[in-house]
């Protein structure tokens, strides 16, 4: 009998909560694209610094950035951007263990981008390594945050997060001095995963590696409103 | 029309999944109840310093203490405990958020306990502030970490695992110095969720505060086996 050579077909099985998820999800970046916005699904711990970071964009970015904050309960995120001078909206999730893009859709009609308009939209999810990564929001870039207290061994562990994400941010650099971190072993498993992710090492505290981290992102930003004007 | 005044009832729908969790989860703890082992679900945060923890009361507890490791990959935390003397057995989650009771009971059979019996046995869940705490696994308590740099606003933020919790660890207390976190604060905010809750402060990195917490899981464990013997 003659061997079958026809290759395996590898077939994505999407559940319906999944495929639902996508398709708001691509009718969010309509909207976001229509306005020229980019918008960064900002991941990482609970208490990884993603907040403090914001507080420090804000004081950068200023009328150019908006946030959106998600929660399982509270709306202590927003109130410490607004506090900081930055527009937010605070969604809380009332026990749920990530955003998703329905969600992320009604918060954005809050956010009234069609008469206050920015250019940057970063959607704080909700503090968790895990669920957050597998549910599109519409974002052009997911952003993981891994701070130095939580050390060097993570990014293998929690593998998801990192091979997606499109940018790594190893935060609380100023916390090196008292605890066991090393950057280039978290960096090298980082790039083993995923070899195009960009890095940045940055201090929401101290404010270090911020400047460079918000060059990037408008840049971007101008990359993405140019290939729409095109 | 008189008005109806039977008291309204709360029904809780369990779905088929928690049920057959909670089936399992009740069979483990009568297998941990005849060996007179006292079970932990210790559960905070990716990088809060569970690991570190636990190879301190390795030191202490020796071959009293077995371990049970939750990721979602590597068996990085199970070769850290062996290394530092300690019995462990790793479950890989592969993308999982939380362990779940049927995992737990598999772990436990190649523990050996028959043959190989120890005091008290953690299971160290997946880091993770929200998922684990809705899983029962069997155990006879769940052990909150909430490490300093992690901030001490969270409590409110991740209700469910501080509310259901019977020990908080307020870990990593030698970065005290370092970071803004008003212990009184965190310890306040968790009182006010659950009246109940045992508060220990502790470094896993300095061995501060580890041999109240061995000595409060060993007198536990001593009322387990007495109220078995009974």
């Amino acid at each position: 009998m003659q061997e079958d050579r026809t290759p395996l077909k590898t077939v994505r099985i999407e559940s319906p909560v999944m495929a639902k998820n996508r398709q708001l999800a691509q009718a969010n970046q309509r909207v976001f694209n229509s306005h020229g916005i980019l918008v960064v699904n900002l991941i990482g711990s609970p208490g990884s610094g993603k907040t403090t970071l914001l507080e420090a964009m804000v004081a950068r970015l200023g009328d150019a950035l908006a946030v959106i904050e998600g929660d399982v309960q509270t709306r202590r995120d927003a109130e410490r951007i607004e506090r900081a001078g930055g527009r937010a909206c605070q969604i809380e999730t009332r026990g749920a263990c990530h955003l998703d893009a329905q969600q992320v859709g009604r918060a954005v009609q809050d956010l009234r981008l069609e008469t206050d308009p920015c250019k940057v939209l970063v959607i704080e999810n909700v503090g968790n390594l895990i669920c957050p990564s597998s549910y599109d929001l519409g974002e052009h870039l997911k952003m993981a945050v891994l701070s130095v207290p939580e050390g060097d061994d993570k990014v293998l562990k929690y593998p998801s997060l990192f091979s997606r994400a499109s940018v790594l941010v190893v935060n609380k650099i100023d916390l090196l001095p008292h605890v066991h971190f090393d950057v280039d072993r978290a960096v090298d498993e980082c790039h083993s995963l995923n070899d195009g992710i960009i890095v940045f090492k940055t201090s929401g505290k101290t404010g270090e590696g911020v400047a460079e981290l918000c060059n990037f992102l408008a840049a971007r930003q101008a990359e993405l409103a140019h290939g729409i004007g095109e």
